[in-house]
């Protein structure tokens, strides 16, 4: 867990260097966002040949810092990336973008690419990498908090299959993003994609995990199968365990998310986000919960959000 | 088929400008290699959202410049990506490129993104492209050239497998290239990755499309599975048709090339590419055939070779 807190950060940064733009940090350099850029031999460009974080920052401190920067590892791994930079270098530009924006509530993106290597598939092992971060604004989390998102997601189950782990992992989180385009260009007046692996069970949506509640019990895609494991999933589900709640990790069909008592979704921009409609049938007016009579049972949701609300406050506020 | 020829070629033509690197255009400009970039907010970047062709030069003409054309629209339209340039605007930049390197015979990238967009997966189908031309020096073709390659293939069977059709189509030619560096990345000691469906069929090559030759009957996997539609593959069809070599397209174990007559490999830059051997497994001394008596069956990789460099001579030279 990081210490750091940007030290002039504002809260009302709005991720606007001097110009106007944001700073990118690219290679160690801060530079505007429109003059950030990166080599078209890059293998990151040229293949999509680079690891990635989607983080968060609150009160100026990144958000589950280990525990991305352990995944970022395992993708890295995953692709036989060997940067060479270690954890507290990545971290230390990460606090120089966000102290050079101002920012203390933001969005960030790390990415590391294989770098530019001669105009060959196989990958040198020697690497030279490219890093890259990324931030914006975003607005304050915590107890105190206001949610990304405008309400709750209307989920669509889609044709575009996830690509199964014998082909990439899913484990891994790569630049390789094309297959969840795919499955949000299908959607039809949603706003999250939910793919299925091939044998037709429910993996997660285009950018989040998904988890749905049944007579007081949360189930959850098991990451067995082509499913990211979230960081914000772990997360909700150490929550859970802390509260009681029991879990079952499985393989689903859609058709036990559209008769769930709720459904939501997780990701490290959006926490937890309730899912309002599933193949355009409204779940429950409040999209939180199926019946008109919230027992304890219905207010998993609730109950999940505020200790994870509590854990943001706790750790960087 | 393109009737170019650029205006200036040199046979000695080695890819570089005046400063000793090759210009590359990018978004109608040329540019050195060492500065052809492109922003860090290019979903060509952030998430490898863009189409491809490579190509190759024979004499200044872009050979099957149509054919390719028109797979990059196929790909644009499975990616929904409307970039609205026109093949006529496509074809002169290359050729500009070819021209401000003094290049005749020519490795050509074309890659079209979707553009700088706001940080959102979900793409705005309102595209300002990026288009980006690379060039490279390559050998003669035709009837008087030269193979890319230093000798025959070392095919090496993966576990890696293709992405399936239903999670992204492979008929789409895209940045989006793990899974063939992950493939090429399990080779121990080989240089083309075979790598299977998910049913444990051939799909292809890294790289390229795969035959193989077995009594007189040339095989080779169906695009109905995950298998790029190969403008090689496509004309090596054409002309083992012409030759009155019978073909099946079809789906096969690894088994049945490791004991064929004779097995290939075909894409734009390598052409047609024997395998001198297949998971470590010697097919011929020459690469080319079993037996030592090299009978009307055995010669059919030469014939096919002999024919593509034909319509190289007669189209382009």
């Amino acid at each position: 867990m990081s210490e750091h807190t940007a030290g002039d950060a504002r809260d009302d940064a709005d991720g606007a260097g001097p110009s106007g733009e944001p700073y990118y940090h690219v290679d160690g350099e801060l530079v505007p966002a429109s003059r950030a850029t990166v080599r078209v031999d890059d293998r990151g460009f040229r293949y999509g040949d680079a690891a990635f974080e989607t983080l968060r920052a609150y009160g100026g401190t990144t958000f589950e810092w280990d525990a991305h920067a352990a995944r970022l590892e395992a993708t890295c791994d995953a692709l036989e990336l060997t940067h060479g930079l270690s954890r507290a270098d990545l971290l230390s530009r990460i606090d120089e973008a966000l102290s050079a924006n101002d920012l203390a509530d933001a969005y960030v993106r790390l990415s590391i690419t294989r770098g530019v290597q001669p105009g060959k598939l196989t990958p040198d092992p020697d690497v030279e990498p490219t890093v890259v971060v990324y931030v914006g604004s975003l607005p304050r989390g915590g107890l105190e908090g206001t949610p990304v998102w405008d309400g709750p997601a209307a989920l669509e189950t889609v044709e575009t299959r996830r690509i199964p782990n014998d082909a990439v992992p899913a484990a891994a989180k790569t630049h390789n993003y094309l297959n969840g385009i795919l499955a949000r260009q299908e959607l039809e007046g949603g706003d999250e994609a939910l793919l299925r692996d091939e044998e037709g069970y429910v993996a997660e949506g285009a950018t989040s995990n998904v988890f749905f509640v049944e007579d007081g019990v949360l189930y959850t895609p098991t990451i067995d199968g082509p499913v990211l494991p979230g960081i914000t999933r772990r997360l909700v589900l150490e929550c859970a365990d802390d509260a009681g709640i029991p879990v079952e990790e499985g393989r689903y069909r859609p058709e036990r998310l559209r008769n769930a008592d709720s459904v939501f979704l997780t990701n490290t921009t959006w926490e937890l986000r309730p899912v309002g409609s599933m193949d355009g049938v409204t779940l429950e007016e409040d999209g939180l919960m199926r019946d008109d009579d919230p027992t304890d049972d219905d207010r998993i949701f609730e109950t999940l959000s505020r200790m994870y609300d509590e854990r943001v406050e706790e750790r960087c506020y």
